[in-house]
């Protein structure tokens, strides 16, 4: 297929250019217009150019899907492929641009000079912990939204399974045990995504096993900081040692690192969301078997699948449409808010604490949330009503016929 | 128009994502597959993705249209209109990017790391004299083809006219003096285009009068390396006195600059081409009433139509199907012949030098020639039928129903 098609996005035009007068509207001189508009005005360059739904998905091609480090070149297809559901799932224009370096300063410097054209940036498949330097200097550079999916799509979407799984169990967030496995991109921005959520009681592990505050093995300027704000038992040792009396899991590590066993030694109607990918820390079937309540993966062929794609199309459709100037936190939660809560009440189940993936309201759900909040936290750069946001995200992804 | 639409172009996606198979295919896991392949072999990134029909339009927004130095953000509707172009005339795919910065390393440095997900670079509106270096830096250190359209296509359409223009009057380009108004990108490079097709005498001048040998006043690099291959004769002096007994006047100036006296002391059938943009060096029926023979314009309201999009869409088009490394000199001067050949012997006059722009038989022209130029000279990476060039140019562009 991809071969086929070479490649899988093509850009379209929205005018037609059949005779001099389309082209004298089009280009010279009847383009001059909105230059002298945008030249008096900057802002006006939302009202006349593709800026307004334009995001730009970037990458260095060092941590593409499950290949790894493979180089700007090889990651072009999963930039395209991003930029296809950004534009199916949310009618976001989206246009991939895979970058010849590796170097942060080099990266930053440049997605700053790309910025006039864009109004969004979405960071994708860069290795942590370069994507973390990365996306803090853009946000603070740049005045348009930055967000690094692989950390915070992630987050949200486990947050969102989260929230309707403590309704499953009967517990709640300020009480629970959270053990994350696994101190990459996604690990970090979800173990920060819990603190924010009011959760007391986080522990992280990598291969080293429990990081606490004075552990010297393996250590980097994020787990640093991770140790200073969670972990306050100082608990040390191995995955299996921290998991007892866990209330949930939440792996974004590698497979077979959860045995029964280990499910065993957690706390009563334990939440597991293995999402190592393609093969989970551990498959469902055992985790049930072992006495977990509620079970989310990755994967499209178990229930609760945790796919970011819920996320990302609706975040940022609400952000262009208010012109956020950033996706900030209480979006974030915002967003995780919004996709828990289209699993109505009576639907609610262990096997269903998240929506999927084609489920049509999630877009437009998001993207109402997020706008609302950009709004009430100052962010917004133009008010529109949110539920305008929901029917005209609805409009943009029907399906032409 | 630009404020209804919020600008001109979109991106689409060529392929359907549905369902979770479709999901699978263009995503993960189904997007593995090309990745792989192009880890293995780079080249096949242009089997697998949209860089084999991509084009970047790159401008810094400080030489735009008439307006001169607007600005990245304000140059936005000129790029995007620029990208329609390229894409109804000859369906290359083509994105615009405002770079916000005008440092001519930064410049060249920004367009190497984004030269992966491209298969060609379109410099645009970017001022004289970095134009120059930012072109000359970016061929040596990309390895696909970049090209600055302000220049090279206004010497392209201009040498087609000059080709007809002398049949016409039935003179040859070696026995020709030419004079050339604008020492600016489009000045430089028609005289440079000029000397490659063996015209011996031209001359050219600045806001300063001729430019020779020596000349201390108002030079710069370029204009030093044209005084060295150019004006024999070390001419001096204001454009009035250049103008005598020359048999062609090429102006990329300003409005007013000739006058009636001017065009007679000019040799007999001269020919005109006075494109300065809105009003020509000189309006066309003043030309003719002085004796001037064949006039051409930058104007669609008078014959011989200077008009860049004759050229840039095709050339393009060729250098991409063939994945060209760059578009030389030998490219440039087919593609003024391919536009040249259009207009048949039976219908060769003063008032009929060069195509229409929207003549259909253009685009699919030029980029044969192009595509096989490229081929003749060793510039191509793939090899292809010229002539199935022509048909799929005319496939891409017929008008959509």
């Amino acid at each position: 297929m991809h071969r086929e098609q070479k490649g899988k996005l093509t850009v379209q035009s929205k005018v037609p250019v059949n005779n001099a007068r389309d082209l004298s509207l089009a280009y010279s001189p009847g383009v001059a217009e909105p230059c002298i508009e945008i030249h008096q005005s900057q802002e006006k360059i939302y009202d006349y150019t593709m800026k307004s739904n334009l995001v730009a998905v970037i990458s260095d091609g060092t941590a593409v899907l499950g290949l790894g480090d493979i180089g700007p070149h090889a990651a072009l297809p999963v930039m395209e492929g991003k930029a296809v559901l950004f534009k199916s799932f949310a009618g976001v224009d989206a246009f991939p641009i895979c970058l010849d370096t590796t170097d942060v300063n080099k990266i930053v410097e440049t997605v700053k000079l790309l910025s006039p054209t864009f109004g969004g940036i979405n960071l994708e498949d860069i290795s942590a912990p370069n994507c973390f330097l990365i996306e803090e200097r853009l946000k603070k550079e740049v005045d348009i939204p930055v967000f690094h999916d692989d950390q915070h799509g992630t987050a949200i979407v486990t947050l969102a399974g989260l929230i309707n799984a403590l309704k499953v169990v009967g517990k709640s967030m300020q009480d629970i045990r959270v053990v994350v496995n696994g101190a990459g991109a996604a690990g970090i921005a979800i173990v920060h995504l819990l603190l924010k959520m009011g959760v007391n009681d986080v522990v992280m592990c990598d291969r080293n096993g429990a990081i606490y505050q004075g552990r010297s093995e393996g250590m980097n300027e994020m787990k640093e900081e991770i140790a200073q704000v969670t972990n306050q038992n100082r608990i040390k040792g191995e995955l299996r040692h921290v998991m007892q009396g866990m209330d949930v899991f939440i792996g974004v590590s590698a497979a077979g690192m959860v045995t029964e066993e280990m499910i065993h030694s957690m706390a009563d109607q334990a939440i597991i969301f293995a999402m190592a990918n393609p093969t989970p820390e551990i498959m469902p079937d055992q985790a049930k078997n072992a006495g977990a309540k509620v079970i989310g993966t990755g994967r499209s062929d178990f229930p609760n699948q945790v796919n970011n794609v819920l996320a990302f199309p609706g975040i940022f459709r609400g952000a262009l449409d208010v012109r956020a100037r950033a996706i900030n936190e209480e979006m974030k939660i915002a967003a995780a808010y919004a996709i828990a809560s289209l699993v109505d009440a009576d639907e609610l189940s262990s096997e269903y604490v998240i929506p999927a993936p084609f489920d049509p309201r999630v877009a437009p759900t998001v993207a109402r949330e997020v706008a609302r909040s950009a709004i009430h936290t100052g962010e917004a750069r133009l008010q529109l009503e949110p539920d305008d946001i929901y029917k005209d995200t609805v409009k943009r992804t029907k399906p032409s016929i």
